[in-house]
């Protein structure tokens, strides 16, 4: 073990996530629940009095609780206390920046998705990682849940045969009116370009489905055809996105992503149909799986219960019937992540069945991105360039 | 009253169903179900000893069982007890001339989908509609389920707003296998393209997925891009078929249909999406519709339940929580035809609310296959051709 | 065959079902929708106008429409074309008189549930049953239930191994306030213990919980412990039961029947467990069925679907994924009365798999009415008297 | 704020959940998971090198990883940083001494139900939280969840009128089998009356079904009629119970608790009616709540949804559709402890709505207990001493 990070849990830094963040206070559970990580230092805000209240509610010293991201990568480099992982949970397009320059202080960095607003910061991204050879996850938490590492299980395994059609969805209702305009929470900077990227349904949760659907499949879409569309008046963004998918091998899918489908929340569904058998799963019953072989009656696999695997069961944390939901699948990344940093300190692999996504599924993520805005454009079907 | 038609029962004729044929008996089962109709004269089978032994066991007399469609068209029109309306029931190609021969004979026609194996028939047959001003009615059945009547009377009453999105599917898993090698009953003839069209999984039921959507919602897209699939090898017509869809109203929609999705059993379902509101509906639990107006909780809606409308009650015909379901649906369409063909001999308009599909839906539907297949070989949106 | 009995279809009589009567319409229906009967006569109501005036629409001729259930048994009896069955679906303290003048009569019947309305009278139907050797088939219309039948088949062929626990439940809410004061259909004689017998709730529904678990467990409980409970003021008999079950097996279980719990439509369930597996069916969605072998994933089997077996499939009509559901399960007993009146014309037994509700069953559920009155007065276990 | 605890977090022992541990682990989670505590002390064996090697896992400096409950609360009374609340997660029989001690060292304590092992303990207890003044924090973990809170606050408000019928159960199968021959975990103590008390099923799961029933309606039944069960031979307490309730307000129950009904994983369900409208609540889905106003339709409130209220909404983290499950209700009581206790420390009531099990709750599951074990021996109706 490193002398410089010998203690019992793993030194983390937080970018973002300030006094009434969202999504960084589910970093933060996230990185609490397994007991893993101890959370030092921070750049919580661009306001320095919100930063500094932020830090103290934390517990996080004042001496390191800093006024930008660059100051606390040099800084917390060269603490022999520093940290050794930095979580960056700001908005898509100041994502990069912090990322490339923790990765070059040596630092490593779970980033909260989409991995940068462009493509183009994206490859230079992958670069610097490559160059650092520091680790980079990426949070698409949904691979984090017990039962979508049991569909990918099975479908390596066979149990579905070859894939031919992919269903995959993800439905919300929460931007059906132009809630932009009147100032609620998370809206404003997602449906405007120029913090989101290019994407907006199809950015913020299209990509959640359409990382799932390639976890799950093992595959990639080659090409697709969108059709995207801004339901609400003067949106800039798409707020629904229609996908058709053909895949190299033959498979063929259809990726559907709203933000205005009403009666929908957070609506993540895959439906993956092989020549053997198919497997069903809904985010609303986030324990079950659903998995017909062909010809037999359809089997309901449960978390932790008869019919779950080793990839599932290692990720399960409390007993079949006891729901596990979005928080445990959310620790589970940082788990993985931590237990990736472990092996990393030491110079071994990590555990046989460790995955999280990486700079790789955050280049296919903007890949699908591009593609499909250039293939609504045009209507045509348009090559994924990762 | 007419004096020829003044009986209880409406007379009743039916081409095809012979011995074996499932669809035949679902029609007998639908016309017997509210007793308006009996069922005296036939044309069961093209093999004549099938034709007759047919004819026994269901009671028509041996006179009135025909060799042919013809025979039975000219016979049945000269007699004072003939048949007032016939069932067409045999596979698609073989709808044409018989609801031709019928029409021109003077009597009603009541004819399974699709309407005509080809579009140029259907046109045709449109006129011979027009020109002998005699009833025909298409058994896209599940208009005839309550809930679906229940959708339509709730969007056209504004409940959901002004359209946005559609998704309809159906999906099945029977096509999985090369049954048709195999002789499966039905598969031969609907993976045939002399048989059954240009369509395959698209025609079979993408058709009732598309003429539920429109029945619900009061629209029928004006473009579609679709990317039809035969996963099986050497199946001459699709087995899969993703489509996108957008309407003139500016409305879009995703409609899937398949027969290779292995766990699904008739899974046809709609999730229709507007500006106010959403409704989803499931095949499997067919007496429940969900209603989510926008902001409020989802309501569960149930046949002859609370919330649901005249519309839906009319067609029910027993309390909610007591499962209808196919039957009753397909019956429904038989009934809404008694009541047309009996305001019709006097002269009348049909009691309010009483709707059926025709060969507007007909025309549609071939349309809506014909626009896929030419998408589908074209990677392009083409329009719908009605 | 025998000369008098020798159409196509079997000659079936009415008592009771005069216009507007619910339950009356129902066995119409069922009895058409295999086309095995034909209504020829009837007493359809004790009012001589509302009596015609509802031959007359049902297509029975003027001289079979009888004012008296009496004079009809005679009549009929005497007639060449007279009926072979009777189809009695008066209150319950009009089942017993016309049930026995049938079948002294030489005719046999088919009565809606309970058997009589006391268990003085059932006995005694139950030696005129003998004595006669008429048929007597009792329309417990959930034994018709392919799914329900599929749970006996598995039962009795070990799929949960000894039976340990029922969990059997009829919830309703449509008694939740006293709508008898108000004149709802079929509130006022269900709610009034001369018409209705000694059960409210109890009788009404329970007795179909009761049959059902019966008939799907193959056992009866020995003892049970009831408590009744009237919770609308003024309601003189149960509208809501509690039941504790014991068998002289050793197996235990709960039979809850309530017209009182809001938001339940006709929700009969049946959960059965064994110390080998566990089964699980809902009204709701009839047409499925859970089954966990112990250790195992829970299994959907669906009518006609892989894992149904012959006895579930000898009662289905339309492929699995095309809902069936109350009529079909109704007209399910009329066709087995049908099979079972013809093999005893000719002196046969039915064909295997056979099977409605008769006496014993109508025995059974008087017993247990009158078991839960007894044991709810006097808070004590009571053995049931069949 | 008192000087002795005025770090950011509560400092938190523990006493049993040694390696291995399930439900210390459990407990640990929910104290981390909203960051309230500090696990700084520990009794977590009477195995001393299970103990030590467990505390340095944990991180508790040696010094303070204690070889007994009774030395760990003397230490810990004595320092100036000592523990302020301890969780004891210990079986059954194990929880009276430690819970004790602590209480009269002037320590809080978190106890893992049930209270104690019989009743004299209980009572017993009971003076010494009074005597003490200390806090006692039973965790009865359901009452943690969203759409329990959700229940209570509606029942309270009047949403379902008058309660008449309370319909509780928990499933569970993992002792369909000896298991607790063959070394399975937890199920030996479990079914030792010497370590756990009277009850087996009804004792594990079956005071949660009490729990949560009385904490949703706000009523606790006054006298029930039990029918206890041990259905593996050779198992000494009972592993299914059948039992019936009845409350001074003249509302009606069945609570049914088992460990033999195969296919049932922690099947924990509500269904509560009253005169006005009825709740369904179902462990499986629980961020779900079924709530039907008499007579319309039935609504579903999802947590953090529209219709969920201020008392779920407080115990919510994230937003509805993301699923929150069994660790979030758990850290809710943690949550509820630590604002109580924090309260406590400044003099003041905890803020609007935080609400806790305790040892009212803890006597009054005991009671059931001792009831339903003396009503299953008698065969008669016993009233609740509680």
């Amino acid at each position: 073990m490193s002398g410089k990070f010998n203690s019992r849990r793993i030194r983390l830094g937080m970018v973002g996530g300030g006094q009434g963040a969202f999504i960084g206070n589910v970093h933060r559970i996230a990185a609490r629940l397994d007991d893993r990580y101890e959370l030092v230092a921070g750049a919580l805000s661009s306001d320095p009095a919100r930063a500094a209240a932020s830090a103290q509610e934390l517990g996080i010293a004042e001496d390191r609780s800093y006024a930008s991201f660059n100051a606390m990568a040099t800084a917390e480099a060269a603490r022999d206390d520093g940290i050794e992982v930095v979580a960056i949970v700001t908005p898509n397009h100041l994502h990069f920046a912090p990322s490339k320059a923790f990765l070059e202080a040596g630092i490593h960095v779970i980033c909260d998705k989409p991995v940068t607003a462009t493509m183009q910061e994206a490859r230079e991204l992958a670069t610097v990682i490559e160059n650092t050879g520091k680790l980079f996850i990426l949070t698409h938490n949904y691979t984090g849940y017990p039962m979508i590492r049991q569909m990918r299980e099975m479908v390596a395994g066979g149990a579905i045969g070859k894939l031919r059609h992919v269903q995959a969805e993800y439905a919300q209702d929460w931007l059906t009116e132009a809630v932009e305009a009147t100032g609620a929470k998370g809206a404003e900077w997602r449906t405007d370009p120029a913090r989101s990227g290019a994407g907006g349904a199809i950015g913020d949760i299209g990509t959640h489905a359409f990382n799932a659907a390639a976890f799950v499949t093992g595959e990639t879409p080659e090409r697709l055809l969108a059709d995207l569309t801004s339901f609400v008046p003067g949106r800039k963004l798409d707020d629904s996105a229609n996908i058709l998918l053909r895949y190299a091998s033959g498979a063929k899918g259809i990726l559907w992503a709203s933000q205005i489908a009403v009666g929908n929340e957070n609506a993540l569904s895959l439906r993956i149909y092989g020549d053997k058998g198919g497997l069903e799963w809904h985010h609303h019953s986030c324990d079950q799986l659903l998995f017909t072989p062909y010809g037999e009656p359809t089997r309901l696999i449960t978390r932790n219960g008869a019919g779950a695997g080793a990839a599932a069961n290692r990720v399960s944390r409390v007993p079949s019937g006891h729901p596990e939901g979005y928080l445990e699948g959310f620790a589970t990344i940082y788990r993985e992540a931590a237990d990736t940093i472990i092996a990393t300190r030491e110079g071994k692999k990590p555990a046989e069945g460790v995955t999280y996504p990486g700079i790789r599924e955050g280049l296919a993520g903007l890949a699908f991105i591009d593609a499909a805005v250039e293939s609504s454009r045009t209507s045509s079907w348009v090559k994924l360039d990762i």
